[in-house]
């Protein structure tokens, strides 16, 4: 059966910044008691019970992420890496310990609220079409800046998009046989230079990325309304 | 001196939408024992003293505007009308109560976490400028769809538009004697149209349209912070 392909999560959390106004990286901050990594990591064990983890971390931070596998749903399936100076460069290292056909999900480790159900639903994409990228629509209007003017975007064209970006290994892991560019901002642009064409998939409004403290705020509350 | 210039605010909450799965349209739900609409006709009222406020309601539901006058700061400053079948048809009855030169604020009425520094920064702005409109970078990756492909748009130049959109009232009064057209999607929109430049400034990542659920739950633990 094709969903007995081997499945891998390459979770990035490559950044060393404190713009949290914190001692440790964002991926670090406790949510509910737990590093907002470990939900992370929790949610994708749960996905699937034969995925497994490569966790890119800061080189200077591998502690901080082994002393996070224990309390997890099964620490075997996580493997740890050091990044690189971009997030190209820490996606590619992660790539590196893939060897077998199969599915890969990139995802940024401080999405944290990322459902299983998103997961599995990439996954089933990306079987099919090759890609999944998540995205939702615009609620605000949405301007393009040109010097010192700006001109209103067509709201129905305008996705935001989300991770876990999704693809079938024999499409990423060539795509990233290259140097980085400024132009690759995520796997989907590089997949994109590649010559590949992507398709999106609705991703959901609650898979946000923590990156300013009132995030942090926010997930709290999406996870008690959750357990409640 | 110029600040003593009078001072409109047209709070729109003219949807009568029932999509947040309650009994009564989304400005009516409570919000820390208020309804949402309360929290924004406060933050005005608290801005300026000799603000304004023209408050554009749903026919059927004047009564429940009517309602929340008593327990605001002043609600001498509070005019309620009935809106149109369009938001460009319900700013325009409400800009039709405007009949002095000075400067107006449109804001959405489930709006309701704008500070009161935003407010005060868009007015001087329009004072110098003509124009306010609140925008702020977009996080995450932005992606334009034209049919069945997509491509990245340029993060740098993404913005995403906020309201209360500010403006001298001798360019927007004049701009909204037309009708309605599908491409105006706020006031901005409209203002170009009649030929006039819009003037972006720095919007508030807090400043967030409840429209899901999701968005009451962040909106009360904002509020929690801030009060913290």
């Amino acid at each position: 059966m094709e969903n007995e392909l081997p499945k891998y999560a390459v979770i990035v959390a490559g950044g060393s910044g404190l713009r949290m106004g914190a001692d440790k990286p964002k991926q670090f901050l406790l949510l509910k008691e737990k590093p907002i990594l470990w939900h992370t990591l929790q949610q994708f064990l749960k996905a699937f019970q034969d995925l497994k983890i490569i966790l890119v971390l800061p080189a200077e931070f591998l502690g901080d992420g082994i002393a996070i596998l224990p309390s997890l749903l099964d620490r075997e399936r996580v493997q740890i890496i050091a990044g690189g100076a971009t997030r190209f460069d820490s996606v590619k290292n992660g790539l590196s310990l893939i060897h077998k056909k199969g599915i890969v999900f990139v995802h940024d480790g401080v999405r944290c609220l990322v459902s299983v159900d998103l997961i599995q639903r990439c996954f089933f994409q990306a079987l099919e079409k090759g890609s999944a990228v998540p995205a939702v629509a615009a609620t605000d209007s949405i301007r393009m800046i040109e010097g010192k003017n700006s001109h209103v975007a067509d709201r129905n064209q305008v996705r935001i998009i989300q991770t876990p970006q999704t693809f079938r290994t024999e499409l990423l892991l060539p795509a990233f046989q290259r140097d980085f560019e400024p132009s690759f901002t995520d796997e989907a642009t590089v997949l994109e230079a590649a010559g590949k064409h992507i398709f999106l998939i609705d991703g959901e409004y609650s898979n946000i990325k923590i990156t300013r403290p009132i995030d942090l705020l926010i997930a709290e509350k999406i996870l008690e309304e959750r357990n409640s």
